[in-house]
Protein backbone atom coordinates (compact mmCIF):
# COMPACT_ATOMS: atom_id res chain seq x y z
CA UNK A 1 0.00 0.00 0.00
CA UNK A 2 1.30 3.58 -1.00
CA UNK A 3 0.66 6.53 0.82
CA UNK A 4 -0.60 9.45 -1.28
CA UNK A 5 -0.94 12.17 1.20
CA UNK A 6 -1.77 12.35 4.40
CA UNK A 7 -3.35 15.79 6.06
CA UNK A 8 -3.60 16.30 9.54
CA UNK A 9 -7.53 17.53 9.74
CA UNK A 10 -9.61 18.05 13.24
CA UNK A 11 -6.93 16.73 15.41
CA UNK A 12 -6.89 12.91 13.23
CA UNK A 13 -5.42 12.44 9.87
CA UNK A 14 -6.78 12.53 5.83
CA UNK A 15 -5.05 10.29 4.14
CA UNK A 16 -5.50 9.25 0.80
CA UNK A 17 -3.39 5.24 -0.02
CA UNK A 18 -3.49 3.31 -3.46
CA UNK A 19 -3.12 -0.40 -3.60
CA UNK A 20 -3.27 -3.38 -5.80
CA UNK A 21 -6.54 -4.98 -5.74
CA UNK A 22 -7.01 -8.26 -6.38
CA UNK A 23 -11.06 -8.08 -7.20
CA UNK A 24 -10.42 -5.38 -9.82
CA UNK A 25 -7.34 -6.32 -10.96
CA UNK A 26 -5.53 -3.03 -10.87
CA UNK A 27 -4.56 -0.41 -8.95
CA UNK A 28 -7.43 1.43 -6.80
CA UNK A 29 -7.22 4.76 -4.37
CA UNK A 30 -8.90 5.38 -1.73
CA UNK A 31 -9.87 7.90 1.28
CA UNK A 32 -9.77 7.15 4.96
CA UNK A 33 -10.20 9.81 7.47
CA UNK A 34 -8.80 8.60 10.85
CA UNK A 35 -10.55 10.29 13.77
CA UNK A 36 -8.02 11.19 17.02
CA UNK A 37 -9.53 8.60 19.16
CA UNK A 38 -7.88 5.89 16.87
CA UNK A 39 -4.44 6.74 18.43
CA UNK A 40 -5.93 4.87 21.29
CA UNK A 41 -7.68 2.06 20.15
CA UNK A 42 -9.71 0.72 17.54
CA UNK A 43 -12.46 2.55 16.09
CA UNK A 44 -15.86 2.07 14.28
CA UNK A 45 -15.83 2.45 10.60
CA UNK A 46 -18.48 4.67 8.30
CA UNK A 47 -18.10 3.33 4.48
CA UNK A 48 -19.10 6.44 2.23
CA UNK A 49 -19.68 5.63 -1.53
CA UNK A 50 -19.88 7.68 -4.07
CA UNK A 51 -21.99 8.98 -7.10
CA UNK A 52 -21.20 8.75 -10.83
CA UNK A 53 -18.67 10.35 -11.96
CA UNK A 54 -16.93 10.85 -8.62
CA UNK A 55 -13.50 9.35 -7.70
CA UNK A 56 -12.18 8.88 -3.93
CA UNK A 57 -11.70 12.26 -3.50
CA UNK A 58 -15.08 14.32 -3.72
CA UNK A 59 -16.72 13.94 -0.64
CA UNK A 60 -13.25 13.91 1.03
CA UNK A 61 -13.56 17.46 0.11
CA UNK A 62 -16.53 18.53 -0.03
CA UNK A 63 -18.75 16.83 2.26
CA UNK A 64 -17.39 17.80 5.69
CA UNK A 65 -18.32 14.19 6.98
CA UNK A 66 -14.79 14.86 9.24
CA UNK A 67 -15.68 17.27 11.93
CA UNK A 68 -18.97 15.03 12.82
CA UNK A 69 -16.44 12.22 12.72
CA UNK A 70 -13.94 13.65 14.45
CA UNK A 71 -16.34 14.48 17.11
CA UNK A 72 -18.29 10.86 17.21
CA UNK A 73 -14.98 9.15 17.04
CA UNK A 74 -15.53 7.31 13.61
CA UNK A 75 -13.36 6.64 10.76
CA UNK A 76 -14.74 7.22 7.19
CA UNK A 77 -12.99 5.60 4.16
CA UNK A 78 -14.20 6.80 0.59
CA UNK A 79 -13.45 4.18 -2.02
CA UNK A 80 -13.48 5.06 -5.45
CA UNK A 81 -16.29 4.50 -7.95
CA UNK A 82 -14.60 1.91 -10.31
CA UNK A 83 -11.47 1.01 -11.53
CA UNK A 84 -9.58 3.28 -13.75
CA UNK A 85 -6.41 3.13 -15.89
CA UNK A 86 -5.08 2.43 -19.28
CA UNK A 87 -6.15 -1.16 -19.47
CA UNK A 88 -9.03 -0.76 -18.25
CA UNK A 89 -12.98 -0.73 -20.25
CA UNK A 90 -14.22 2.79 -20.61
CA UNK A 91 -17.40 3.98 -22.42
CA UNK A 92 -18.18 7.85 -23.80
CA UNK A 93 -20.96 8.41 -21.86
CA UNK A 94 -20.60 9.69 -17.99
CA UNK A 95 -23.16 6.87 -16.80
CA UNK A 96 -21.21 3.74 -18.06
CA UNK A 97 -17.76 2.49 -17.37
CA UNK A 98 -14.94 4.47 -15.45
CA UNK A 99 -16.51 6.39 -12.63
CA UNK A 100 -19.92 4.33 -13.16
CA UNK A 101 -19.38 0.57 -11.35
CA UNK A 102 -22.81 1.06 -9.91
CA UNK A 103 -21.62 -1.29 -7.21
CA UNK A 104 -21.82 -4.70 -9.30
CA UNK A 105 -19.56 -7.55 -10.22
CA UNK A 106 -20.20 -7.36 -14.03
CA UNK A 107 -19.83 -10.56 -15.50
CA UNK A 108 -20.23 -8.84 -19.46
CA UNK A 109 -17.23 -7.97 -21.82
CA UNK A 110 -15.96 -5.84 -22.04
CA UNK A 111 -16.16 -5.29 -17.80
CA UNK A 112 -16.16 -8.40 -16.43
CA UNK A 113 -12.23 -8.62 -15.55
CA UNK A 114 -12.29 -5.39 -14.15
CA UNK A 115 -15.45 -3.88 -12.77
CA UNK A 116 -16.10 -5.71 -9.54
CA UNK A 117 -17.10 -3.43 -7.49
CA UNK A 118 -18.96 -5.25 -4.92
CA UNK A 119 -15.94 -7.40 -4.21
CA UNK A 120 -13.87 -4.37 -4.43
CA UNK A 121 -15.69 -3.12 -1.59
CA UNK A 122 -17.17 -5.88 0.37
CA UNK A 123 -14.25 -7.77 0.31
CA UNK A 124 -10.91 -6.49 -0.55
CA UNK A 125 -10.56 -3.36 0.58
CA UNK A 126 -12.00 -4.05 3.81
CA UNK A 127 -9.53 -6.90 4.32
CA UNK A 128 -6.70 -4.20 3.62
CA UNK A 129 -8.01 -0.76 5.96
CA UNK A 130 -8.52 -3.51 8.93
CA UNK A 131 -5.09 -5.28 8.77
CA UNK A 132 -3.30 -1.76 8.42
CA UNK A 133 -5.39 1.12 10.35
CA UNK A 134 -6.88 0.91 13.94
CA UNK A 135 -10.06 -0.25 12.62
CA UNK A 136 -13.23 -2.16 14.30
CA UNK A 137 -14.67 -4.79 11.91
CA UNK A 138 -17.15 -5.46 13.94
CA UNK A 139 -18.23 -1.30 14.19
CA UNK A 140 -19.31 -0.91 10.60
CA UNK A 141 -22.07 1.02 9.10
CA UNK A 142 -22.41 2.34 5.82
CA UNK A 143 -23.59 5.43 3.57
CA UNK A 144 -23.58 7.14 0.16
CA UNK A 145 -24.69 9.35 -2.13
CA UNK A 146 -26.57 9.15 -5.42
CA UNK A 147 -25.10 6.23 -7.51
CA UNK A 148 -23.41 5.56 -3.94
CA UNK A 149 -26.99 5.79 -2.22
CA UNK A 150 -27.56 2.59 -4.26
CA UNK A 151 -24.38 0.57 -3.11
CA UNK A 152 -25.00 1.83 0.32
CA UNK A 153 -28.29 0.38 0.84
CA UNK A 154 -27.94 -3.05 -1.48
CA UNK A 155 -24.72 -3.77 0.29
CA UNK A 156 -26.49 -3.38 3.53
CA UNK A 157 -29.02 -5.58 2.85
CA UNK A 158 -26.71 -7.89 1.03
CA UNK A 159 -24.38 -8.36 3.77
CA UNK A 160 -26.24 -10.02 5.98
CA UNK A 161 -25.42 -8.44 9.94
CA UNK A 162 -21.98 -6.55 9.38
CA UNK A 163 -23.49 -3.40 9.10
CA UNK A 164 -25.35 -1.93 12.10
CA UNK A 165 -26.85 0.72 10.37
CA UNK A 166 -27.26 2.11 6.97
CA UNK A 167 -28.20 5.45 5.04
CA UNK A 168 -27.98 7.50 1.99
CA UNK A 169 -28.14 10.60 0.30
CA UNK A 170 -30.36 10.84 -2.81
CA UNK A 171 -30.19 7.40 -3.71
CA UNK A 172 -30.85 5.57 -7.16
CA UNK A 173 -33.76 3.87 -5.41
CA UNK A 174 -34.96 1.68 -8.04
CA UNK A 175 -32.42 1.23 -10.51
CA UNK A 176 -34.49 -2.02 -12.26
CA UNK A 177 -37.07 0.31 -13.25
CA UNK A 178 -34.75 3.92 -14.41
CA UNK A 179 -32.63 4.83 -17.48
CA UNK A 180 -30.05 5.07 -14.36
CA UNK A 181 -29.93 1.43 -13.54
CA UNK A 182 -31.51 -0.57 -16.89
CA UNK A 183 -28.74 0.41 -19.47
CA UNK A 184 -25.50 -0.59 -16.55
CA UNK A 185 -27.41 -3.49 -15.49
CA UNK A 186 -27.68 -5.03 -18.95
CA UNK A 187 -24.52 -3.87 -19.45
CA UNK A 188 -22.94 -5.26 -16.88
CA UNK A 189 -24.66 -7.86 -16.07
CA UNK A 190 -26.46 -9.04 -19.15
CA UNK A 191 -29.64 -9.46 -19.94
CA UNK A 192 -30.60 -11.34 -17.52
CA UNK A 193 -33.31 -9.54 -15.08
CA UNK A 194 -32.93 -12.21 -12.05
CA UNK A 195 -29.83 -10.92 -11.51
CA UNK A 196 -30.47 -7.59 -11.38
CA UNK A 197 -32.84 -7.92 -8.57
CA UNK A 198 -30.16 -7.80 -5.39
CA UNK A 199 -29.00 -4.45 -7.12
CA UNK A 200 -32.20 -2.80 -6.54
CA UNK A 201 -32.22 -1.57 -3.29
CA UNK A 202 -36.10 -1.13 -3.79
CA UNK A 203 -36.66 -4.72 -4.26
CA UNK A 204 -34.31 -5.51 -1.34
CA UNK A 205 -36.56 -3.63 0.69
CA UNK A 206 -39.59 -5.04 -0.52
CA UNK A 207 -38.07 -8.75 0.16
CA UNK A 208 -35.80 -8.36 2.66
CA UNK A 209 -35.23 -5.24 4.39
CA UNK A 210 -32.32 -4.74 6.58
CA UNK A 211 -31.32 -5.77 10.44
CA UNK A 212 -30.72 -2.20 12.03
CA UNK A 213 -31.90 1.61 11.47
CA UNK A 214 -32.05 2.80 7.77
CA UNK A 215 -32.18 6.88 7.17
CA UNK A 216 -32.80 8.14 4.27
CA UNK A 217 -32.22 11.78 2.71
CA UNK A 218 -33.46 13.25 -0.65
CA UNK A 219 -33.74 16.72 -1.60
CA UNK A 220 -37.33 17.62 -2.77
CA UNK A 221 -35.86 19.78 -5.98
CA UNK A 222 -33.38 17.41 -6.80
CA UNK A 223 -33.10 17.49 -10.32
CA UNK A 224 -32.82 13.74 -11.14
CA UNK A 225 -36.02 12.66 -9.01
CA UNK A 226 -37.37 10.61 -11.91
CA UNK A 227 -34.56 8.90 -12.23
CA UNK A 228 -33.65 7.92 -8.33
CA UNK A 229 -37.42 6.93 -8.32
CA UNK A 230 -37.58 7.50 -4.10
CA UNK A 231 -41.01 6.80 -3.84
CA UNK A 232 -40.70 3.17 -4.82
CA UNK A 233 -38.01 3.05 -1.92
CA UNK A 234 -40.56 5.11 0.70
CA UNK A 235 -43.03 2.66 -0.47
CA UNK A 236 -41.06 -0.56 -0.10
CA UNK A 237 -39.68 0.66 3.48
CA UNK A 238 -43.32 1.43 4.79
CA UNK A 239 -44.33 -1.68 3.21
CA UNK A 240 -41.71 -4.09 4.75
CA UNK A 241 -42.21 -2.53 8.26
CA UNK A 242 -38.09 -1.53 7.94
CA UNK A 243 -37.09 0.50 11.12
CA UNK A 244 -36.33 3.65 9.34
CA UNK A 245 -36.74 6.74 8.49
CA UNK A 246 -37.35 8.49 4.91
CA UNK A 247 -37.00 12.77 5.06
CA UNK A 248 -38.14 14.52 1.84
CA UNK A 249 -36.13 17.71 2.18
CA UNK A 250 -38.06 20.72 0.27
CA UNK A 251 -35.88 22.37 -1.78
CA UNK A 252 -32.68 20.98 -1.71
CA UNK A 253 -31.25 19.71 -5.05
CA UNK A 254 -28.57 16.51 -5.81
CA UNK A 255 -25.62 18.80 -5.39
CA UNK A 256 -22.98 18.29 -2.94
CA UNK A 257 -24.62 21.49 -0.90
CA UNK A 258 -27.00 19.01 -0.59
CA UNK A 259 -25.12 16.28 1.45
CA UNK A 260 -23.01 18.48 3.19
CA UNK A 261 -25.92 20.28 4.82
CA UNK A 262 -27.85 16.81 6.80
CA UNK A 263 -24.48 15.30 6.97
CA UNK A 264 -24.09 16.10 10.65
CA UNK A 265 -27.38 14.13 11.08
CA UNK A 266 -26.06 10.99 9.12
CA UNK A 267 -22.99 10.56 11.24
CA UNK A 268 -24.87 11.26 14.42
CA UNK A 269 -27.42 8.55 13.35
CA UNK A 270 -24.61 6.02 12.78
CA UNK A 271 -22.62 6.65 15.21
CA UNK A 272 -25.37 6.23 18.05
CA UNK A 273 -26.08 2.45 16.58
CA UNK A 274 -22.72 1.64 16.17
CA UNK A 275 -22.39 2.75 19.86
CA UNK A 276 -25.29 -0.13 20.88
CA UNK A 277 -23.09 -2.74 18.80
CA UNK B 1 -25.94 40.84 -11.80
CA UNK B 2 -26.32 36.90 -13.08
CA UNK B 3 -27.35 34.13 -11.65
CA UNK B 4 -24.51 31.28 -12.16
CA UNK B 5 -26.20 29.02 -9.73
CA UNK B 6 -28.22 28.91 -6.25
CA UNK B 7 -28.48 25.70 -4.07
CA UNK B 8 -30.30 25.20 -0.99
CA UNK B 9 -27.77 24.53 1.75
CA UNK B 10 -28.22 24.36 5.75
CA UNK B 11 -31.37 26.06 5.40
CA UNK B 12 -30.10 29.12 3.39
CA UNK B 13 -29.01 30.02 0.31
CA UNK B 14 -25.23 29.20 -1.80
CA UNK B 15 -25.03 31.45 -5.05
CA UNK B 16 -22.69 32.20 -7.41
CA UNK B 17 -23.56 35.13 -9.11
CA UNK B 18 -21.10 37.10 -11.85
CA UNK B 19 -21.50 40.74 -12.58
CA UNK B 20 -19.86 44.07 -14.78
CA UNK B 21 -16.86 45.57 -12.10
CA UNK B 22 -16.30 48.60 -12.39
CA UNK B 23 -13.14 48.80 -10.29
CA UNK B 24 -11.36 45.85 -12.58
CA UNK B 25 -13.22 46.17 -15.78
CA UNK B 26 -14.27 43.09 -16.90
CA UNK B 27 -16.98 40.61 -15.48
CA UNK B 28 -16.34 39.16 -12.21
CA UNK B 29 -17.53 35.88 -9.97
CA UNK B 30 -18.28 35.74 -6.20
CA UNK B 31 -20.01 33.16 -4.08
CA UNK B 32 -22.52 34.10 -1.58
CA UNK B 33 -23.83 32.18 1.72
CA UNK B 34 -27.34 33.67 2.89
CA UNK B 35 -28.20 31.90 5.62
CA UNK B 36 -31.62 31.15 6.83
CA UNK B 37 -32.08 34.25 9.16
CA UNK B 38 -31.44 36.28 6.08
CA UNK B 39 -35.36 35.34 5.14
CA UNK B 40 -36.42 37.78 7.80
CA UNK B 41 -34.13 40.36 8.56
CA UNK B 42 -30.67 41.64 7.24
CA UNK B 43 -27.47 39.51 8.70
CA UNK B 44 -23.85 40.29 9.56
CA UNK B 45 -21.76 39.30 6.56
CA UNK B 46 -18.10 37.49 7.09
CA UNK B 47 -16.26 37.72 3.99
CA UNK B 48 -13.62 34.55 3.08
CA UNK B 49 -10.79 36.25 1.04
CA UNK B 50 -9.02 33.10 -0.55
CA UNK B 51 -5.19 31.67 -1.29
CA UNK B 52 -3.01 31.79 -4.89
CA UNK B 53 -4.80 29.88 -7.78
CA UNK B 54 -7.89 29.78 -5.51
CA UNK B 55 -11.03 31.43 -7.92
CA UNK B 56 -14.00 31.76 -5.54
CA UNK B 57 -15.50 28.20 -5.72
CA UNK B 58 -12.81 26.52 -3.44
CA UNK B 59 -13.31 27.75 -0.09
CA UNK B 60 -17.08 27.41 -1.11
CA UNK B 61 -17.09 23.68 -1.66
CA UNK B 62 -14.19 22.58 0.92
CA UNK B 63 -14.06 25.17 3.90
CA UNK B 64 -17.27 23.78 5.87
CA UNK B 65 -18.22 27.26 6.20
CA UNK B 66 -21.88 27.43 5.66
CA UNK B 67 -22.50 25.27 8.55
CA UNK B 68 -21.16 27.58 11.03
CA UNK B 69 -22.59 30.31 9.31
CA UNK B 70 -25.73 29.20 9.46
CA UNK B 71 -26.03 28.72 13.11
CA UNK B 72 -24.80 32.09 13.86
CA UNK B 73 -27.00 33.81 11.25
CA UNK B 74 -23.96 35.19 9.38
CA UNK B 75 -23.69 35.82 5.13
CA UNK B 76 -20.65 34.22 3.80
CA UNK B 77 -18.98 36.26 0.25
CA UNK B 78 -16.57 34.38 -1.48
CA UNK B 79 -14.99 36.86 -3.97
CA UNK B 80 -12.26 35.61 -7.12
CA UNK B 81 -8.65 35.91 -6.34
CA UNK B 82 -8.00 38.39 -9.78
CA UNK B 83 -9.78 39.65 -12.81
CA UNK B 84 -9.59 36.91 -15.58
CA UNK B 85 -10.21 36.84 -19.15
CA UNK B 86 -8.95 36.85 -22.24
CA UNK B 87 -8.05 40.58 -22.47
CA UNK B 88 -6.46 40.33 -18.70
CA UNK B 89 -2.93 39.83 -18.55
CA UNK B 90 -0.89 36.91 -16.93
CA UNK B 91 1.70 34.96 -15.64
CA UNK B 92 3.24 31.68 -16.38
CA UNK B 93 4.16 31.27 -12.97
CA UNK B 94 0.97 30.34 -10.64
CA UNK B 95 2.15 33.17 -8.21
CA UNK B 96 1.45 36.02 -10.50
CA UNK B 97 -1.48 37.40 -12.31
CA UNK B 98 -4.90 35.77 -12.61
CA UNK B 99 -5.65 33.68 -9.83
CA UNK B 100 -2.50 35.82 -7.65
CA UNK B 101 -4.10 39.17 -7.92
CA UNK B 102 -2.61 39.92 -4.35
CA UNK B 103 -5.48 42.20 -2.58
CA UNK B 104 -3.68 45.59 -4.56
CA UNK B 105 -4.24 48.23 -6.64
CA UNK B 106 -1.74 47.62 -9.29
CA UNK B 107 0.09 50.28 -11.00
CA UNK B 108 2.27 49.00 -13.29
CA UNK B 109 2.12 47.68 -16.81
CA UNK B 110 0.59 45.68 -17.83
CA UNK B 111 -1.71 44.84 -14.31
CA UNK B 112 -2.81 48.44 -13.72
CA UNK B 113 -5.99 48.36 -16.12
CA UNK B 114 -7.31 45.10 -14.40
CA UNK B 115 -5.36 44.14 -11.11
CA UNK B 116 -7.44 46.41 -8.92
CA UNK B 117 -8.36 43.83 -6.18
CA UNK B 118 -8.17 45.97 -3.22
CA UNK B 119 -11.18 48.29 -5.02
CA UNK B 120 -12.84 45.39 -5.99
CA UNK B 121 -13.14 44.07 -2.37
CA UNK B 122 -13.72 47.01 -0.59
CA UNK B 123 -15.81 49.38 -2.73
CA UNK B 124 -17.17 47.67 -5.52
CA UNK B 125 -18.22 44.09 -4.54
CA UNK B 126 -20.21 45.81 -1.21
CA UNK B 127 -21.63 48.13 -3.01
CA UNK B 128 -23.16 45.76 -5.29
CA UNK B 129 -24.24 43.29 -2.68
CA UNK B 130 -25.50 45.14 -0.03
CA UNK B 131 -27.88 46.42 -2.84
CA UNK B 132 -29.07 43.43 -3.63
CA UNK B 133 -29.04 40.92 -0.57
CA UNK B 134 -30.53 41.29 2.69
CA UNK B 135 -27.40 41.79 4.65
CA UNK B 136 -26.16 44.15 7.19
CA UNK B 137 -23.24 46.78 5.76
CA UNK B 138 -23.19 47.90 9.32
CA UNK B 139 -22.01 44.23 10.67
CA UNK B 140 -18.52 42.83 8.52
CA UNK B 141 -15.87 40.99 9.92
CA UNK B 142 -13.43 39.54 7.51
CA UNK B 143 -11.02 36.86 7.25
CA UNK B 144 -8.58 34.36 4.51
CA UNK B 145 -6.19 32.20 3.77
CA UNK B 146 -2.76 32.57 2.71
CA UNK B 147 -3.15 35.44 0.63
CA UNK B 148 -6.47 36.04 1.48
CA UNK B 149 -5.47 36.05 4.99
CA UNK B 150 -3.12 38.67 4.10
CA UNK B 151 -5.72 40.65 2.10
CA UNK B 152 -8.14 39.88 4.98
CA UNK B 153 -5.69 41.80 7.74
CA UNK B 154 -4.55 44.46 5.03
CA UNK B 155 -8.03 45.49 4.24
CA UNK B 156 -9.03 45.07 7.81
CA UNK B 157 -6.56 47.48 9.23
CA UNK B 158 -6.88 49.42 6.35
CA UNK B 159 -10.70 50.37 6.25
CA UNK B 160 -10.76 52.09 9.58
CA UNK B 161 -13.45 51.06 11.76
CA UNK B 162 -15.58 48.51 8.86
CA UNK B 163 -14.50 45.74 10.18
CA UNK B 164 -15.95 44.56 13.57
CA UNK B 165 -12.98 41.31 14.14
CA UNK B 166 -10.75 39.74 11.39
CA UNK B 167 -9.21 36.66 11.43
CA UNK B 168 -6.60 34.72 9.21
CA UNK B 169 -5.71 31.06 8.23
CA UNK B 170 -2.14 30.79 7.65
CA UNK B 171 -1.77 34.22 6.31
CA UNK B 172 1.16 35.83 3.98
CA UNK B 173 2.26 37.50 7.09
CA UNK B 174 4.77 39.80 5.93
CA UNK B 175 5.50 40.23 1.92
CA UNK B 176 7.58 43.05 1.76
CA UNK B 177 10.19 40.53 3.28
CA UNK B 178 9.21 36.88 1.68
CA UNK B 179 9.56 35.68 -2.35
CA UNK B 180 5.75 35.61 -1.78
CA UNK B 181 5.08 39.10 -2.00
CA UNK B 182 8.60 41.25 -3.04
CA UNK B 183 8.37 39.20 -6.79
CA UNK B 184 4.01 40.32 -6.74
CA UNK B 185 4.43 43.56 -4.93
CA UNK B 186 7.03 45.19 -7.06
CA UNK B 187 5.31 43.58 -10.49
CA UNK B 188 2.14 45.14 -9.19
CA UNK B 189 3.02 48.47 -7.59
CA UNK B 190 6.75 49.08 -8.94
CA UNK B 191 9.99 49.33 -7.08
CA UNK B 192 9.12 51.80 -4.76
CA UNK B 193 8.79 49.88 -1.42
CA UNK B 194 7.31 52.81 0.60
CA UNK B 195 4.05 51.86 -1.33
CA UNK B 196 4.23 48.51 -0.59
CA UNK B 197 3.94 49.20 3.50
CA UNK B 198 0.26 49.21 3.13
CA UNK B 199 0.26 45.55 2.26
CA UNK B 200 2.17 44.24 4.64
CA UNK B 201 -0.13 43.01 7.66
CA UNK B 202 3.30 43.00 10.23
CA UNK B 203 4.28 46.46 9.11
CA UNK B 204 0.57 47.69 9.31
CA UNK B 205 0.04 45.43 12.52
CA UNK B 206 2.88 47.38 14.03
CA UNK B 207 2.43 51.12 12.99
CA UNK B 208 -1.81 51.00 13.45
CA UNK B 209 -2.48 47.37 15.11
CA UNK B 210 -6.77 47.53 14.19
CA UNK B 211 -9.75 48.55 16.46
CA UNK B 212 -11.09 45.10 17.25
CA UNK B 213 -10.07 41.31 18.37
CA UNK B 214 -7.78 39.46 16.06
CA UNK B 215 -7.19 35.48 15.38
CA UNK B 216 -4.57 34.08 13.39
CA UNK B 217 -4.30 30.41 13.05
CA UNK B 218 -1.43 29.07 11.48
CA UNK B 219 -0.17 25.18 11.10
CA UNK B 220 2.52 23.90 12.40
CA UNK B 221 3.88 21.60 9.68
CA UNK B 222 2.71 24.01 6.76
CA UNK B 223 4.93 23.52 4.24
CA UNK B 224 5.55 27.23 3.29
CA UNK B 225 5.89 28.66 6.79
CA UNK B 226 9.43 29.89 5.54
CA UNK B 227 7.26 31.93 2.97
CA UNK B 228 4.57 33.22 5.01
CA UNK B 229 6.88 34.23 7.93
CA UNK B 230 3.72 34.09 10.87
CA UNK B 231 6.64 35.15 13.63
CA UNK B 232 6.67 38.28 12.40
CA UNK B 233 3.32 38.93 12.92
CA UNK B 234 3.15 36.91 15.92
CA UNK B 235 5.94 39.56 17.27
CA UNK B 236 3.83 42.99 16.20
CA UNK B 237 0.35 41.17 17.52
CA UNK B 238 2.58 40.83 21.39
CA UNK B 239 4.45 44.67 20.10
CA UNK B 240 1.42 46.53 19.58
CA UNK B 241 -0.71 44.67 22.78
CA UNK B 242 -3.18 44.05 19.95
CA UNK B 243 -6.00 42.37 21.03
CA UNK B 244 -6.30 38.83 19.80
CA UNK B 245 -4.88 35.35 19.83
CA UNK B 246 -1.99 33.85 17.55
CA UNK B 247 -2.52 29.77 17.37
CA UNK B 248 -0.09 27.77 16.21
CA UNK B 249 -1.53 24.56 15.43
CA UNK B 250 0.80 21.34 15.86
CA UNK B 251 0.97 18.68 13.01
CA UNK B 252 -1.25 21.08 10.01
CA UNK B 253 -0.16 21.78 6.83
CA UNK B 254 -1.60 24.95 4.24
CA UNK B 255 -4.57 22.90 2.72
CA UNK B 256 -7.91 23.18 3.01
CA UNK B 257 -7.99 20.39 5.84
CA UNK B 258 -6.17 22.69 8.02
CA UNK B 259 -9.02 25.62 6.86
CA UNK B 260 -11.79 23.47 7.40
CA UNK B 261 -10.65 22.13 10.63
CA UNK B 262 -10.52 25.71 12.44
CA UNK B 263 -13.66 26.91 10.10
CA UNK B 264 -15.75 26.50 13.32
CA UNK B 265 -13.76 28.86 15.74
CA UNK B 266 -13.66 31.67 13.45
CA UNK B 267 -17.10 31.86 12.36
CA UNK B 268 -17.66 31.81 16.08
CA UNK B 269 -14.94 34.38 16.75
CA UNK B 270 -16.37 36.48 14.51
CA UNK B 271 -19.85 35.91 15.14
CA UNK B 272 -19.70 37.07 18.76
CA UNK B 273 -17.44 40.84 18.05
CA UNK B 274 -20.41 40.79 15.29
CA UNK B 275 -23.17 40.39 18.00
CA UNK B 276 -20.83 42.87 20.26
CA UNK B 277 -21.73 45.88 17.37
Amino acid sequence: MEIISENRAFGGVQGVYRHASAATGGDMTFGLFLPPQAAKSKVPVLWYLSGLTCTHENAMVKAGAQAHAAQNGLALIFPDTSPRGDGVADDDAFDMGQGAGFYVNATQAPWAPHFRMWDYVTEDLPALVFDHFSLDAARQAITGHSMGGHGALTMAMGCGDRFASASAFAPIAHPTGSDWGRKQLAGYLGDAPATWARHDASIQMRETGFNGPVLVDQGGADQFLDLLMPERLADAMAARRQAGTFRMQPGYDHSYFFVASFMRDHVQFHAEALRAR
